[in-house]
């Protein structure tokens, strides 16, 4: 339950306060070359503790490789991934050890296990995704070998809409703010939140570029279906939606259908994917994120003992969780298309007599 | 890639017209009486060539348990349930036999599997979720023995939206519309859509009433995430929210956390889940559905020999696939928390030994 | 749980006196020729009633094909098989109603389940084995694309073992004796234990050939082991051995182990395995089966409500079970080395490239 | 592919020359206690170095638990536990590297995967076991809590076989044996195979005891499919039976049966399972163990360029793999119990409304 894919499959392990975090990848092809830097690169996009817009918590998530690399190439045999928690202050959760905190997991983890791990969420903290993007840095080296490219940015956030979208500006944003000329407001809109003691929602759009036609598995094991078991799996996110989406409840067959030449689709209303299957074109698919629950205003709520309680929280946590969430999605994403690439392989029996006898 | 499900597992065969389409269940606990009405019950609803607001393709959609039921109840062995195909006129689709059809899934499974089966749209047909629908309502009838109820109906059509939920009306109107005041006019956008050759989109809304809190596995078989896998693999589902979903995104963290008494929560923006889990509020979700690709407006496409055509679809189908969604929206619903519940036994301890000690 | 394999997936239906038995066939890829002759063909090799050497149970086994296959070749979508009963006399165990056949797993249905279908043993009876029969066959189409050949035959019956292995011999005779020269004594024996109303256990051999070096999943889905998997999950058997298996847990390393030369391995102790993965040489296998539980002599046991009774089962029933056996064996190492050979495609980067560049 | 079990379930991760070996359980139920010491005390029965009998590879095999475990409790999210590799010396391998050992899987995995990880047979080497000793005590644990005891012990070494099993004195046994008077004759037998530069095979013997009847999925997740399964795939397995196995094949069905009185089976040929679920009786198995292919005698093999050599293994083996591999058939005993344990809960209607209804 606490893994995902079923070919290029990974799982993770680890507390927010916990001795470490983790993720264990298997399935992972032979021969593929591992750029350390490259994975630790895409961590540092989504770690604390960078700039206004995130918590405070510092954590420098160095990764470290444990197994299944040999002479710097993948050995086939499955990738151990650790990083080591260093700046876990469960002190700061000493107020809150019996309160559940209003949005939270608090309440339904200690439904469910009967246990009440405060320490900053444990489990179900936002913290656990430094381990999927690590995971997903790994599929990203291996899409890049197929020239496939997914990408990812702040669309929207607090009502404020990016409407030219540059994935290269995003990359240098402190907010990851997909449109130049509402980055600045965008921003603002996040520190005034944070200042009123507050948290806002966003939405993260994202693109992967070049993947073949053909990828996904019908019918129950669809492209779209697996983006959005992926994407809605991400703490807060509350929509998904592929290509048109929610917008295309409201338009006519004639208006979102995308009509073929020879040349391809001349739209892209369907967001790349047609019955569950990769059409060639890009896939497009957007994240919304309710606004980060952890809030500093005094709300009502109960502790474990169903006492109600009126309280204010403390702590360290981000105004915006839309914002790294983005880079969530993103290896997310990369997990999916690197999971459907070798699943597909096998779909034809000309495919599977021409591996064997080459 | 055909199956659904850990503990409460179903998977679909069949195509549109070939000989007969059906569903496989496995899982399902031993001494559940089979109530094969009800099943047929919930067939009917989902049923083609009822009215004027579906495809005048009549099935009778009859099912046949042909295992798993001994003495008209569940033995723990597998429930395979098979429906005839008796109205397929795979002659309607002569005409568009190499064409692949805008907005369908001809294109991809011609790239993925090398094959056109024109016949209806072959396995991508929406035909195959009576299958689904089957198995629901083997779930349903799982379900009421704890007393839990899944409900659907149809929020929006052409952008017209309900305001005042009302399922028992929903189950009487024609198009399953769940507020009564603005059925007719659903309606009327639906037929206008029709006679114009054209198609119309819609929002389904399910409810899952009396769920224990504690259904959902973290990380990676999260309640929301199941949800969100379940629709968005329903044909022509193009985005899935929970609770206030894509709303959310644009709310402070004061306005969207559900504060909480002794007596329960104080509202339900969450949509019944928190952290992936079950917190025991209704379970609220809705899906945006595509307008129905096949429209009798001329549209530009291609052969499989990359040739350009213009075309005008011939045969016959729904206007709005959101109506008769909504009974498959309902029945995938009732499998994913079916489904949840075996999972979640087996999550503490003191549950293990209790079961085994009793 | 009624489901084996992971890329080329089955799943069987059906209880021996209910209205049909069957299985699903998920991840064949398309553009297989399916041969319904040869289909049918196999299971009639493992069909009752055809001598005196099984039971007397007339069955055609005619199998439909309901999905999956159009205009003669797979279309990769699943591929749905039925055989109905046709003579089923569910009042032969009218007598057993309430009674726990020694040597059967009334008893621990019962138990699990709390249900006794009592008619010829449900789900428990061997006659599933025809689904995977089926199953098997559609398997071997695909593996002869590939030049892979599946044999299976009787070694040994009553301690009479075979010498000089004879698979095409096998195939003519009524036990599917290796052996001629042990055909008849073997036969002898057979009936011997069937005139003096007992049964008697055998065993059988299974080869593969030409299958590549490379098939096999470390650590936790190895060939050997699922191989091992697959026939301890055939009704009766008990035991199962890989190559030289029990003799050389008594042998020394410098006897056992299979030293190799540039032309190929100079011996096949370890029967074409080595680390869980097959290194090209042939696969070979035994199966123990136990004589057949269903005798006619007194027994004592006991009835659902733990009273004991003396009693003398009637019935069809074969002498020795591991005749019919040997074809479900084949069946299963078909359908094994199938999924391995989808499995293996994606094992190094190369290969995926390989595959998506062509 | 390096996973083992549907709903207790474990990976493994590391190579014998790596950084580190470890396991990642899911689906241990929460609030269980863990003792650390049990867990080590297991991986030290299992430990390498501790007489003459094994490799002289020194490994405090000191475990190391990073997550899952709260307040000396399971929080039912997974437990990462790792074991860094101490006595590494690759050194020992630099003139085998390009050279494949008889009986070794070197062979094999380069075939597969195109790399060849000399480092003591990497991902392939027994000492991957250890980690699947410690997820084998966390098993242990949680059975234990039923009442459920897994004992094991060696049972024959070159043709000496124990007559009156003893599994206390198996315990104190430098060599596990499960008979005091054979003990003797059984070292001799593994210290002549050493001392003539060769090594000898062995029989293991694992016994549950007190595992209630119903635990076994029917059909393709039977407890003995699953048990050979897991066993099989033990470096160096090549043969399991379960009960009296190879025996019962050259049987009469008179002989064979357990007949049932009131109070319990007569006898217990079965090994306690019937139709792939326990009876209630003693789960009884043994394991067939091929001698150590590592020996020090000249053998003929080739390199990976196909040159052929004759060589003489140097490095530190063990002499007997069945004498360690008999903890890790029992640890790999306990994982299947477990998981068939959680699995079981939700076969009957009844068993699941008393699980949400108390």
């Amino acid at each position: 339950m606490n893994s995902f894919g079923l070919r290029f499959k990974f799982s993770t392990f680890g507390e927010s306060h916990g001795r470490a975090i983790g993720c264990l990848l298997d399935g992972v092809p032979a021969g593929l070359e591992i750029d350390e830097e490259f994975i630790q690169g895409e961590l540092d996009r989504r770690k604390p503790g960078q700039n206004e817009f995130s918590t405070a918590r510092k954590e420098s998530d160095k990764v470290e490789i444990l197994s299944g690399v040999f002479e710097g190439v993948t050995s086939g045999t499955p990738i151990a991934m650790v990083i080591y928690n260093t700046d876990q202050k469960s002190k700061d959760y000493s107020n809150i050890k019996d309160i559940f905190r209003p949005g939270h997991a608090d309440f339904t983890y200690f439904h469910k296990y009967g246990i009440r791990d405060y320490r900053g969420g444990g489990r179900s903290s936002a913290r656990e995704s430094a381990a999927r993007v690590a995971a997903g840095a790994v599929a990203k080296l291996m899409l890049s070998k197929l020239g496939i490219d997914v990408q990812s940015g702040v669309l929207e956030i607090d009502g404020i809409r990016a409407k030219n979208l540059d994935f290269e500006a995003a990359k240098k944003s402190p907010i990851y703010s997909l449109d130049s000329s509402v980055d600045e407001a965008q921003q603002e809109a996040v520190l005034r939140a944070k200042n009123s003691h507050d948290s806002v929602g966003g939405v993260v759009r994202v693109v992967v570029k070049n993947a073949p036609a053909s990828l996904g598995q019908p019918l129950y094991y669809k492209l779209d279906a697996l983006l959005a078991d992926a994407m809605m799996g991400i703490n807060a996110a509350k929509a998904v939606e592929i290509g048109d989406g929610v917008l295309s409840s409201s338009l006519k067959g004639s208006q979102n259908n995308d009509e073929i030449r020879s040349s391809g689709f001349l739209s892209n209303h369907s967001g790349g994917i047609l019955g569950g299957i990769s059409n060639g074109e890009d896939i497009v698919l957007n994240v919304y994120f309710k606004p980060t629950p952890s809030i500093f205003k005094e709300q009502k709520t109960i502790d474990i003992h169903n006492n109600e309680v009126d309280f204010s929280l403390k702590g360290r946590h981000d105004p915006c969780v839309a914002i790294r969430g983005s880079i969530v999605c993103e290896a997310m994403a990369a997990l999916v298309v690197a999971d459907m690439l070798l699943l597909n392989m096998g779909s034809t029996i000309d495919g599977v007599v021409g591996y064997y006898k080459k």
